[in-house]
Formats: structure tokens, sequence, C-alpha cells
């Protein structure tokens, strides 16, 4: 339905998405949250001024997202009908360039001997070594049957894959027994259409096989998560706004452009990210401005950490802000409460700054957002609600 | 599910209608609502001896209703499914009588040159004029093939039309370009079924040319907004309860006809209404009382005049409260926040009356209802809420 809604202008929506904002009490803090501990007199100016708090389900109650679920759905994809694949997730997370029918696959390597994996990670492998591999495979195995390998070497043991040629599809087994002590195994096709693919990687991966022979520990890669881009309807035709992501690091440039956002440069710091916004302001009428540090001390457990992040975040606000978009959203894709040291099911919180002034008069935090006039909603119908503060949705009927 | 758990006893439930009574904290107003500003003590003293609060989502989050859509969910009726076209809505809006298998349209005078529709709107021709020309139409064009034509004049240079005869179909085009300097064009038939239709559209088109060729201004008429009354289950039939419509304004007259609700009187003033409610109080289980002056006001961007609004419907609602229905509801139709001067998404507040004597101890505005017992639900799933309270519900399984 919002599809025949919506309106063509140059209103601006922004998205400040903080990874794993979302919290709960912390017992060790006088049950604060670190959204509820920290200073952050920009942000809650803001709220209390002309900001309207909720909180956002990214996909179902109780339902812990990974980054991809996260993200489509606070970009309004039901993160249930479409899905990033973990392949695709690992390649875009190491900066790789992911094309149309690229198929990717996340790796290790391993130990085998006898026919069984008797490690799975190799013992895990420096970083340094799963580099030098990764060099020596790649200087000799760039093809297989006329399809190009390229790989990428990631922390310790771990490696991605992209096969890039025609007619490649990801309905393949994993080439991975997921445990120790168990028989190496191929990857299959699923249906007919993927055989071409499974003969490629495995002969890429008897090619590794064979290269590795000499090594005493690494003697053997395992391939799981075959995955290519998913058939999304481009975020730009799905809203009729020209979308702009920024984003320090890689894999949530990554998403944005699997979701056909625009991605101009690699900011180093937010000092470079929101000079990417301002110079760009004007071309754009949608802005995903992506925050990891959030999530990492969420990871962490860390909560002054968490806490120093998101003031760090307080600090470019005024900046964003004043650019005076008809929206501007504060949120996160899920939660990473320190207590649990990981991404969470509980709902995010979520604050709306309205041009038009609308305001709860709230503080910005967890417990604030359970009494917020939006309610508790699916992220996934976020995107019209900014879009009606956006002014860019027609009435529905006469 | 609810068909087969339907009661049928002599149960009264109300349904006070406050259009667009639902509003945003206003910050001229001390970032009150007109509904938290107002003095109404009946309603209070209601809403904190026996009242329960919540809100509700017309269409869905970010989305604004128009007047259809509002008032179909609002009775129980998925408004994305149903549909009450836009020249069924005007010629209710104009009081006529529109008749299963009549086709309605809205239309407006224009001025034609050379083929060209030079303005849509004739130069905004007084609605003296317009009464003046659809007077002189209605004399000599009466009929087309045997089909009745039936005109009435609205505001300025609008008029509706009703074509009533066997066989017609509203899977028709606009007859408008929709833009000004472009060629004047005809309906056409989108299905074989509606070719009648189309003929007799075009041959009134020409008739109304050929009576206009004089004036100087207003030379022609673009139709548009073909439409017919929906097939809908009745509302009597839906939930087996006799319904009658009580409203001031003929467009929610025709809503409630729409919907199969009887209507027996015009009125002209909140106490004519509340007399009409008394009169037929015995013969209905369910009464639509419809109040238009909340919304105006709202639309209107006057913020004193729709907490006047709302403190003239608080003088009658201890007459309605008095008749001791099982389930009386004050609520709205969508909200009209006085700042945005429109329509919008807002969940509106809901204010549940009951018998038994459960209340939540609030006073109704819209941030108690976002605390209230209620919660936050669809317009749609309103009516069950309604008829558990009216004692009209049996239980579901054993």
């Amino acid at each position: 339905m919002m599809d025949e809604l919506l309106l063509s202008n140059d209103n601006k929506v922004i998205f400040l998405v903080l990874d794993g904002l979302g919290d709960i009490p912390n017992p060790a803090f006088g049950l604060k949250t670190p959204l509820e501990a920290a200073r952050k007199p920009n942000i809650d100016g803001l709220a209390t001024k002309s900001g309207i708090l909720g909180r956002i389900i990214p996909v179902d109650t109780g339902i812990t997202p990974g980054s991809g679920p996260g993200h489509l759905s606070l970009f309004g994809y039901d993160p249930v009908v479409n899905e990033i694949g973990r392949g695709v997730l690992e390649v875009l997370g190491l900066n790789m360039d992911l094309r149309d029918g690229d198929l990717a696959a996340r790796a290790n390597f391993c130990t085998i001997k006898d026919g069984l994996v008797t490690d799975r990670r190799a013992g895990r492998i420096p970083t340094e070594e799963t580099e030098r591999l990764c060099a020596m495979i790649s200087a000799s195995a760039k093809e297989v049957e006329g399809v190009e390998v390229i790989i990428r070497p990631g922390k310790s043991h771990r490696f991605a894959v992209i096969f890039r040629g025609v007619g490649l599809s990801d309905k393949l087994t994993d080439a991975d027994p997921h445990k120790d002590n168990k028989p190496f195994v191929y990857t299959r096709a699923k249906t007919a259409d993927a055989e071409l693919a499974a003969r490629v990687i495995n002969g890429f991966i008897d090619r590794v096989t064979d290269l590795l022979k000499a090594e005493p520990v690494a003697n053997g890669a395992l391939l799981r998560g075959f995955s290519q881009k998913p058939d999304i309807k481009p975020f730009t035709a799905k809203y009729r706004m020209k979308s702009l992501a920024i984003a320090t690091y890689p894999m949530y440039r990554g998403i944005a452009k699997v979701l056909g956002m625009d991605v101009k440069d690699e900011p180093g710091s937010y000092e470079e990210a929101v000079a990417i916004l301002k110079k760009n302001y004007n071309d754009y009428q949608f802005f995903f401005f992506h925050v990891k540090e959030t999530d990492l001390a969420g990871e962490d457990g860390n909560f002054e950490e968490k806490v120093k992040a998101i003031e760090v975040v307080d600090k470019i606000v005024p900046e964003i802000a004043g650019l005076n978009p008809h929206a501007l959203v504060v949120t996160g894709d899920h939660s990473t409460p320190c207590p649990l040291k990981g991404h969470s099911w509980h709902p995010v919180p979520l604050l709306i700054a309205t041009k038009t002034g609308e305001t709860d008069g709230l503080a910005f935090h967890e417990k604030n957002c359970i009494a917020g006039s939006v309610g508790t909603i699916y992220s996934k119908e976020l995107m019209a609600l900014a879009l009606a503060h956006g002014g860019r949705l027609d009435k529905y009927g006469a």
C-alpha cells in the first residue's frame, strides 16, 4: 500500500544508527543502562524539545537478530522474507567488492588427518599465518573451470571467498562437517542449477588441499554459508529517495550496497563521516549514518566504554541535527546489553526528532522509551513512520 | 472467528466518534493537546470512575487515513481490503441518495480552449455560478441511453453526478487530464463490462459541453473517481446488532448507509441528535454518534476551537451515558492535529466506559491513553473489544 502513497520531494530523512544501542538495567551501575548513564546534552536536548520516543522490535518478540536482519528490518525489509546470507555478510565485512551473480562463502583453515577433520580451526592459527596462506593460494588458484576465485584473509584461521562467473547458484550444502573428528565433506548441489557451482567449489577445495599438503597444521579448508546478493527491491526505488550510507566499518557499507544505497567514501572517523554527510546533503534525501562502537562495547560487556561511545556520538549530533532534516531518527539495529555480552532480543530504544516540534518531553533512554508516544513497534514499520514525519507520504483513501 | 461467537441479546453499544479527535502536544499551549486542555468534567468523570483507555491505529503505523478508511476500520472492516471510492464519498457528502448499482463521480467545471483544458477549475467560479449551471444541465440532460443522470452542485467549481441504470460498472479511467494545459480526455472502460458506462458518461460529457458552449469560463466538465457502493457485509448482519447512525454531516450518514446502518433523521444540532438517540434507544443495539467539529477545528489549526468542540460534546455526555449502555466508546476515526492542519497518522485516543466499572482511573487524553490498559491496537480490532465489553461475545473454545 505504501508504494502508492510515496511523494516525490526533497525532504530529508536521516537514520543515525548506533549499533547494538539497546541495553538492560545494569545491577553493577545502579540499575542504569549506558544510554541512561551517558551525559548526552545534545541528544537529550533534541529529545525533550522536539523528540518522540518508542521502541522497535527488530525481528520478533524473543528473537535475537544478527546484523543482516537487524539492518534489513530497520530499512523496512521484512527480515523473515529477505535474507542476507552468511557468506555475503563475511565478504562485506572484509570490504570485498560483491557483484550481482557472485557466489560468496565463509571459510576456515582446518586440520585434516586420514580424511577426518581433527581441528576445524587449525589450532586457531594466527592472522599472519592465514594471510601467508591466502597469498599463496591467491597466487596459484585464480580460477576454476573459467570461474574467477577471489580470496581474502580474515582474523585468525578465517578467510572469505568470492567465486565470480556466469551461472553460479547458492543452493549448496556446506563443505564443512560442523564438528571436529568427523569426515571431511564436499559441497553438494541442492538443485540441478547449482551443479556447476558445486564442481567449481570442490575443484577449488582440491586445489587448496594440494597447495597446503606440506603445511603441518593448516592442511585443508572448510567452506560454508554459500550465498549471493539477495534479490531485493533497491532502497531508492522502494522509497523514491536517493540514499547515501556513511559508515566507518566495511560490513555496514556492504549491507547498504546490497540494499542499493550509494556509498561514496570510507570515513576513518566521525568527523570525516559528518563531513561526508554535509558535502552530500543536497544530493540525497535519505542518509544512513552508522556507528559501530556501541555494539563493540556491548559485546565486551564494558558498560563504561558503551557510555563513552554514546557520549562521543552526542558531540556530533548538533552538526547532524543542524542540517534541519524533516526527520532525524536515532536508534539501533538491535540491542547488545553489556550484562549479556552479545546481541539480544530486547526492543531497541527509538528517538525521532521531528521538524514540527512534536515532543514527548522526555530524555532518551530505554525506560522513557517504554512510555514514549510511538509505543513499541516492529523495526520494519519504522520506515513508514519516518516517511510520515518526513512529509513523504500522501493520505490513504478519501 | 468472531462470527461464531456473536450472541443475540439486547445489550447496547454506543460509539461516540469525535472526528479527527487525536492531536499532538502543542508548543503554543504548554505542550498540551486540546483533549488535555479541555474542561470536560463529564467525560473525565466517566473515564476515572468506569473508563479504560488506549489508542487505536486507523490503518497502519505512519499511514494517514481519509474519512473512508478511518470509519471502515472503526467499524471492524479492514480498510485495505474494503474501499469506499472517491465518487461515492463525494455524493454522500452532498447528501445524495446512493443506491445499489448507482455509479458515482466527482466533477469539476473547467475551461477548455481548442481541445486543451486550460483551467481544470474554471477560475474557481463561485458556488452560485455552479448552482446555476447545474440547474441548467439538470433540466435538459436527465438521461443518456436510458440511464438516469442526477447532478448536484458542491462548493466553488465542484459538483457530483450519479448515473442510475442497469449494468453500469466503475472500472473506468478518469475523464480528467489531472493537469492544466493537457488535452481533454474521455473516460475509457478498463474492462468489457464497463463499455456501457463509458458510453453513457462520454455522452453526458458531450451534452454538457454542448449546453455550456456559450459560457465564457466554465465551458466543460471533468469527471473522475468513478465508483459504486462497495460490496461489504452489512454491519447489522456482521455483528447481529440493529444499528443506527446519528450524524449532523451528510457524509457520515452516507458512510453509515454504505455499511448498512439505519439513518432515520438529519439532526441539525447535538440536542436533536441526542433526542434521536433516546427516541430510538429501545429499537437498536448499536449506535454510531458522529461529531464533526473536532476535525474542522483541527483542519483549521485552531486549538481553542478544538477545545471548545470537545467541551460542547462533554455537555451531552451525561445524557448519552445516562442511557446506561453496556459499552460507551469515545474515540475518533483518525487524528487531525492542529499543528499539522490536516489528518495524520497518529494513534487516536480511545475511552471505553464500561458497565462493570472496570477503570484505569485516568482522565481522558492522549498522554494517559499511551499508558492505558487497552494498549495500542488497530482500529479494526476495536469492535471485538466493544462487543466483549457489551456482553455480546461468547467464549472461544471449551
